[in-house]
């Protein structure tokens, strides 16, 4: 990994993935494309470039002038709310953007490694009896984000077996940390939890919090990309995730615990979404075969980050 | 059904639909929109309309104006072998046509039947086990052309669990009869052994003989889809196969016997696909079941039919 090629860096795990391979990697350059202007830029040095995805031909002339050995890509529109609100949007800016990459590279004949990093939305409605989640069981995605990440996931092994080209995929659990906009729920209540305490605000605002998530800090996340560049299998899938399960309902004592605050609890429709995964919990213990990782970052350790965070920003 | 807008109608599948819903159903109006200029009309009357589903605004206009009871959609690149050579292309136009499609008639509030058309490559390699095909298989698409008929139906269940809509997904299997074009297999041998019989050929070019498909005859298949449209269950996909596998070889060796013409074969390299599913026969019990539908017309007809059509057509 001496060139590296991240899109999506001023997203929320761009910045501590380009941090994290510039500490690890001697003599790399990081190059960042990103459709927002540049921002986040946290200790490691990166080139930027402004680009949309949806641009072919731009982002082809940029690809072709950095021509990178490895490409992890993360831009996507990885709000499942979102997806639901304007489902082309969501669509299109998580399957064609990954197909124009695929393309672009196919075409190119660039020979790199392409971390392909989907979700474990991909999963949908699962049974009791299948936790926690294995790469090997059918996908049944159940969000109109969930369908693109399938989409993007199936696209990688064909482009993969059909095209002999070096993609890793992920399916990438919900990730924590601070930092993440507070559309993203432990970011929302960890946000609601500093402002109840600093008066700004009154009651805690909340979706349904009987749902079970697997949630794993986004330094954890990071580390897992950088082993599978290094370690992952071509054309093989990977979960990344904790292992546990915690309900929102119980991410709200722990955040109770950690600020000294009871608030308010109340229930907003607008929070609630059409169908929802009743519960999510996966088993990275490929993930551990194949490139020796387990997660660090405990989940207080995490929410105390998280709530620190929103006291200092607003 | 009494106000139908088909999409994709001057295509092989849409004339031969337009025909048999207009001679089934009394006071029938069929509106047609189709990407191309206004051809294949056979006997049918029908209002037509050029409109790129693409073009989301002049599409959700026309369907305000036409305010259908039900909506079949067809329009599709429905050629896998198309994907491979452009697979951006090929995903748009089988994904985001659709997704436009669900969009323009969920915002508008239509009160319409919508049944989209899905494809037996949904399945991908199979194995012998796992045959004949039934619809609870696990779906393992390996051609961009079969992600996106994937994607095409996740989301029609996605829509019809999320907001309650109407839908009734297919996955026909390949489907044969006059009028094809030839760049399907049936058709295009069926067209070789017609240009040979007249001298204006020497040699048959070939794909890979061995895979073994289901074949059904357009005939059958648009019964089945207005069958489906009467009785099928919201939700729900349903096989439309003949339930017979037959491989080229086998198709050659019959189209030899009618045409009484005995060729020399040569595989063409440009025939072959990158990863291709060896075998694929499928199930037609539940549509049987639920819609009374089986298959009248016999491959040896079929054939019979288009090797007579491509005597008469060049």
């Amino acid at each position: 990994m001496k060139n590296l090629l991240i899109t999506g860096i001023s997203g929320f795990v761009g910045s501590y993935l380009a941090d994290y391979c510039a500490r690890n990697e001697q003599n790399i350059s990081i190059h960042g494309l990103d459709i927002s202007a540049a921002s986040g830029c946290r200790d490691a040095p990166y080139l930027y470039y402004q680009a949309d995805l949806l641009d072919k031909d731009r982002v082809e002339a940029l690809i072709e002038e950095i021509n990178p050995d490895t490409i992890i890509h993360l831009a996507s529109f990885s709000s499942v709310g979102d997806s639901w609100k304007d489902p082309i949007k969501s669509f299109k800016n998580n399957t064609t953007i990954f197909l124009n990459l695929l393309e672009i590279t196919h075409s190119l004949k660039i020979p790199c490694r392409i971390l392909s990093v989907g979700s474990s939305e991909e999963y949908g409605i699962v049974r009791t009896d299948d936790l926690p989640l294995t790469e090997k069981l059918p996908l049944n995605p159940v969000s109109p984000y969930a369908v693109a990440r399938v989409a993007q996931e199936q696209l990688s092994h064909i482009y993969a077996k059909g095209f002999g080209m070096d993609i890793v995929c992920t399916r990438s659990f919900n990730h924590i940390g601070p930092g993440q906009a507070d559309k993203f729920v432990v970011s929302s209540i960890g946000r609601q939890f500093a402002e109840i305490k600093k008066g700004a605000r009154e009651k805690l605002h909340v979706g349904n919090t009987a749902i079970i998530r697997d949630f794993l800090d986004v330094r954890d996340v990071v580390r897992a990309y950088y082993l599978l560049i290094k370690k992952g299998s071509a054309g093989e899938t990977y979960n990344i995730c904790s292992g546990q399960g915690i309900s929102v309902a119980q991410l709200i004592d722990l955040y109770a615990e950690i600020s000294d605050v009871t608030p308010q609890v109340e229930t907003r429709p607008e929070l609630l979404r059409p169908v929802e995964n009743p519960v999510v919990i996966g088993s990275y213990e490929k993930l551990a075969a194949h490139a020796g990782w387990k997660p660090e970052i405990t989940l207080i350790h995490s929410l105390r980050d998280i709530y620190a965070y929103w006291l200092e920003h607003n």
